[in-house]
């Protein structure tokens, strides 16, 4: 977190010259005090040893927020949503709220859903245009899912800008994960590289919680709600069984954030595994051995992996045995493990009752929670103060409990990950008891 | 349903004598008419025309309920618990409403759990006794699993008889499916054979809710409920996407109703797959051709499989394809539906977004609904008001809005299934629009 | 249960010719035997020692279901729904499934909705007429309340039926309590007078599971199920604080069947009040006397009340201290308790701490839950397969665990209550360990 | 905000000697570096305007987590804990967080739970102490409430140390509001002065969310979680019924937080009243005549008013008229709004239906969702951490994103509230689009 450098200026499409339609007034008459500088920024670490004394180098964020003066003459101006990658709790909140704001607040009456993601503005699709207004997004938010629906997978760049050009748009705000954001840094190119004025806001998604420079991503909290079901779940059928084992695999490809929080909210998971630690199965410090050691103790054992965790087991060796055709994406640790845990135990004879939890599905396309309904709510409504701005190419994030703009070249490309020395994974191999490493 | 007789008497010890101590006064000092006649029968068949207008053959169930005179003495009476086979949501409702009849309104102060089911019973597995009262199952019904622990698998009923002689055991209550049920009733033989007097009590469970003479079984509402999640994510998923397909396994071994009942409770499926219709997978009238129609026309699928379906489909040649050991167990229908879709979809070149979702686990080790609750409450009065009454080798069961008892003899063995031409199945395929039946 | 006669033909407006379009064929070519008979009856007392062994004078009601020939030509034909009186969980799941139903199985184009009940056929309140097809039901039944919204109160009959000639109506479907099938029901004989062939068909709708020949009424399993976490947090309440008591009105005018349900689903009450039996407050067996006792026993008191328990008590004397206006119809017996609670305490100089909990609208306003939503759907579809057959003047009930018909002549102006001498009653007191009546 | 300081030290019992039973190692034999300094401290204003370049007066927290040396020796040490005031969901978690950490990783067995908060302390409540265990806490974090009880009211200070000294305690976690944490810088201070070595540890609680220094309190997030279920009821609720009105009580006695953060949840509500900022009833631009445009215009309206808004209304004229005794303490402002409310449409002769709801005591005593469970797990370890190293007089805050340790004397008597000039307020009214003010 010490080499990026985004205390530059959030890129803007020009001056913000027409006064806000959110100027208020007081009971006696003075405008309300509602609206954030550009001035205003958020330092990036709020440990003080991080500090530097010197002032003029301390990292920090923009502020999010309303502005005084906005870039775009709302009578005129024509927004466009789109929703991209795998489904996540929130969604339709955030649509919800940009539909709203866009509408109540700023008076914007032109605001257009592109339907499956980047499929949606490439004519050969033919995926219709669907008309947002506060009718069409009327209770959306008690449904998972996303009313725009999504799809993977990545579009021709310059036919997006065509698309766009084409629609006379002003702002595009863009839901998505790491891909999403990067094609959408290149569609801002690609607009500038034209010289349009098109705003391009990305909100971030990741079920999995591991965007860089962005501390929380919505729907999160919803996943862990329903990822601790599975874990009681895990846990009721590991006690009820004599050597019951619960293993239940959650989202997190690159990160344990998942898996980490689920475990502590739970805490009746005895094993943790995350794509930031690797595992070491066999050997007397093994993993394999640690579960013989808890099923012999305690009769019971309850495991979470990530769904990321253990690519190391995949290399070389099993590489052939899983693998042949060397393609690394396709390993499941989930069935693996379970399959390991078996084999391990038949070879002891020891009986055990194994069941095995993958809740993926149901958990993506959930509605979101109140929490992060609250936080869609924030994001949606930042992104379009944003964009009214004229400011571009800039994530809407969450940090140090404030919400800020995170230039798009600042974060994109990279991940967060947990620190396996840092209080959330101390925390759970205190609640798990499990040994820090396993090794051989 | 006509051949069966079970309008024989249920079985007794011996002749109640014994004042129940449920005897209230009303207002004006005479006795509440509370207690049900042994006399008092529930007709079967309640469909007019199925009734046979001479009264003497009518098929009908004892009621269950209080007695006014009971077997054995309160004081006296040592009472054991015991549940067995898979997790089922409102096994601690039933163990906790057991135990508190038998304390509080019996005044039976001894009362045992066996851990792990009929592992419990048998020495070598040196599994605890528990002792059960008000205190230890203060709140168990907030929490899923039982608290008994339960274990697969059949164990020697001479044994098992040994350890009730041994704890001299008034009542045994066995909670659990189809075998336990065959069990107990092995065990009420051998009971009788040595002329002890020992009560079995069965209480019926079964999340596919396919006992044989028992219309609803505890659970069932609860897995309905949270199979309903699964379906509505699998929705979610398959609108979001081009050609977004969700596919469901919910539980269901040799009966539809899970299966069926969820897809009425959210009527988003398009697809329901049960044991009890052969699927033919190819052919113009077969089920895949009948995806892809609905794929072309409509862009999405909802496909519910319940686990148990399309057991044809592995007869011949795809057994040896898919399981060279012959075994028929291991036949999931769920991943080989889900391979042949992928398989048909890409010879056609058709683009699709698959989403599979098994809940199996987290929906059996879920805490029961109000609903179950409710239920199981009053399946383990009446078991106790059976057993302390001197009844044994019966069913608790619920039949026509009554609780009944059922002779094991006329369950045990058999299975409840659904009929193709009855109004459930029809409302599914109404529900659905699905046909009929694949042909090919 | 005596004395009705319910034996006689259900109502039809003209001989059903058609026939109707749910005709389906096997595999093999023969129609599937799907239709449901109008000789199809189903017994009323299944109790074999209430049966008279003559069989012409064994009461049933005529089975719902789809019938082989229909009366209405589904082309033609235009159908009006209208939900009245209070929100009850499940009317847009009953909207839902009636317009499904209608749309995609008897090809009914033609369909609206009614807004705000019987206001809705009344110019003067200028309410709009709402198109209802599968698009504008879409994900309603995941929304609780009624799209169609509700009004209370009566209209003008001639001025309905005047507004179904105007607007050329078939078939309405009334869903609502009371009041509103007594209106259904005049509506018919209005219907009748003018010989107009306008099928009205009722579906019962009472949050207080009260109708008459109705076992059990749509959203009653939801109210049980949050009306549990109301009584769980009374309960949590009151052990907490010394001498704590929880107070938890549930709704129940005239019966306490979701008091006395919502008490067995829970097991935490320890008093429970409902307006079939009569409350004496004060003397040694009155009832602030017992939660004294259990006060001084236990430390802590758990009390339901259904809202028209009690309501003796307002009486003569109380009358002229707390309603001088001699209005019974306000008298509102929870927060009455509360005070005469927490004067005999006060009286007494014992400390207590009661927390009063009303939950009333939170429940009333929910979607349905799983089992509600299956169940909404059973009764949708046969109000349109008894409306499509031309039969008129009854309700869809659910009775033995079959779905029926009951003419309105049977069911309205009556109600249906708890027997203190039944089984749900009997087992309200065993759980609570209540008295059977309070006396002075 | 800019007034206070803290950034004094935080008051320790002694020299922290021992070393931590925490210390692991990894892989490769070297400690982990897991532990905090207590030199490691958090920012209090993360905006950067706010900061003093002088880096020696910016203001900040001491970091909470484990230290390398603790002071007191597991072997010996005996720690208590009481939970004091109202329910609030997650006390079970935190007694279970806290029993745990001291016990697994401590190694500390002595730990006492004192029943029903304060009053525990006092010899003649009689109320006994209970033994805390991993076995006693298991579970409870799926129940509402607290295991511990609780009460009301202050106890005599002298009395509740001689109770500390009589037991010998280490540590005292102290879990309650303002009120409590009062009594435990009370209790703490007479610690010093009888010069006894025993930390007095604060978690505070409170559902209002307005501890100051304290950004976010445990059970807030499953208390809007909740109120958002009955927002949504009152919306079903008034849209409805023709001019319906749906108005929400939630807590809030200083503060509008939950109100506002529940407001921004589901969108759905119109107004918002808080304590932060009066209100006017009457006039043109009042409360009142908001609503009846709001009527006029959109015929429903949904109002949630926070327990404490409007305190203002009672003053002088009001006073005489609603309470005659003078005491302001018991305004309702739910009950006194919707008397007003219901006058002014009868006086202009509007019909409404208006439907009032509180769930006060159904939120209070839930148990938490994962959010909470997670947030609470960190509380109760960190307070053990604190504990451990010889701390004392402290809060456990977060602040920031991070656990810190608040000084008590920092803290206590001062009450955070919403800036009406804030993000969150500007955002409500953004999201109801109601007047900032109401004005006469």
């Amino acid at each position: 977190m010490k080499t990026f450098d985004f205390s530059t200026d959030i890129p803007i499409l020009g001056k913000a010259k027409i006064t806000s339609p959110l100027n208020r007034h007081t009971k006696s008459g003075e405008p309300v005090k509602r609206f954030v500088s550009d001035k205003s920024r958020i330092i990036v670490d709020v440990q003080i040893d991080h500090l530097n004394p010197n002032h003029a180098e301390i990292l920090s964020f923009e502020q999010a927020g309303p502005r005084e003066k906005i870039y775009f003459d709302p009578s005129k101006l024509k927004c466009i949503i789109a929703t991209c990658g795998g489904l996540c709790p929130g969604l339709n909140d955030i649509i919800r709220s940009i539909v709203l704001e866009l509408h109540y607040i700023y008076n914007v009456k032109l605001i257009y859903g592109i339907k499956h993601g980047l499929q949606g503005f490439i004519p050969d699709f033919e995926h219709e245009v669907i008309d947002l207004n506060p009718g069409s997004v009327y209770g959306i938010q008690d449904t998972g899912g996303s009313i725009l629906g999504s799809s993977r997978g990545a579009q021709d760049i310059g036919m997006i800008v065509d698309c766009l050009e084409r629609m006379n748009a002003g702002i595009l705000f863009m839901v998505g994960g790491d891909g999403t954001l990067m094609a959408a840094k290149k569609i801002a190119e690609e607009i500038e590289n034209r010289n349009l004025k098109i705003s391009i806001i990305g909100i971030p998604k990741t079920i999995d919680n591991d965007i860089y420079l962005v501390s929380r991503s919505f729907g999160f909290d919803t996943a862990v709600d329903v990822a601790t079901l599975a874990i009681k779940g895990a846990h009721n059928e590991a006690v009820a069984y004599p050597n019951g084992i619960g293993l239940i695999k959650l989202m997190g490809r690159h990160s344990g954030f998942l898996a980490a929080t689920a475990a502590l909210a739970q805490q009746d998971a005895n094993f943790v595994l995350i794509p930031e630690v690797d595992i070491c199965l066999y050997g007397k410090k093994g993993f394999l051995q640690a579960i013989e050691n808890r099923i012999l103790h305690r009769k019971h054992a309850v495991i979470i992996v990530a769904e990321g965790a253990g690519q190391n087991l995949f290399d070389d060796q099993e590489k052939k045995e899983f693998d042949p055709s060397g393609n690394v994406v396709f390993h499941d640790i989930g069935l693996f493990l379970k399959e390991k845990i078996s084999q391990w135990f038949m070879a002891k004879n020891i009986p055990i009752s194994l069941k095995y939890i993958d809740p993926s599905y149901i958990i993506r396309s959930l509605p979101a929670n109140a929490n992060d309904s609250v936080f869609c709510g924030f994001l949606g409504r930042d992104a379009v103060h944003a964009g009214m701005a004229g400011k571009t190419k800039l994530l809407i994030s969450f940090w140090n409990n404030h919400y800020v703009h995170v230039p798009m070249d600042a974060s994109t490309g990279k991940r967060k990950k947990m620190d396996p020395h840092g209080r959330l994974w101390q925390s759970v191999l205190e609640a798990t008891g499990q040994d820090a490493f396993f090794t051989d």
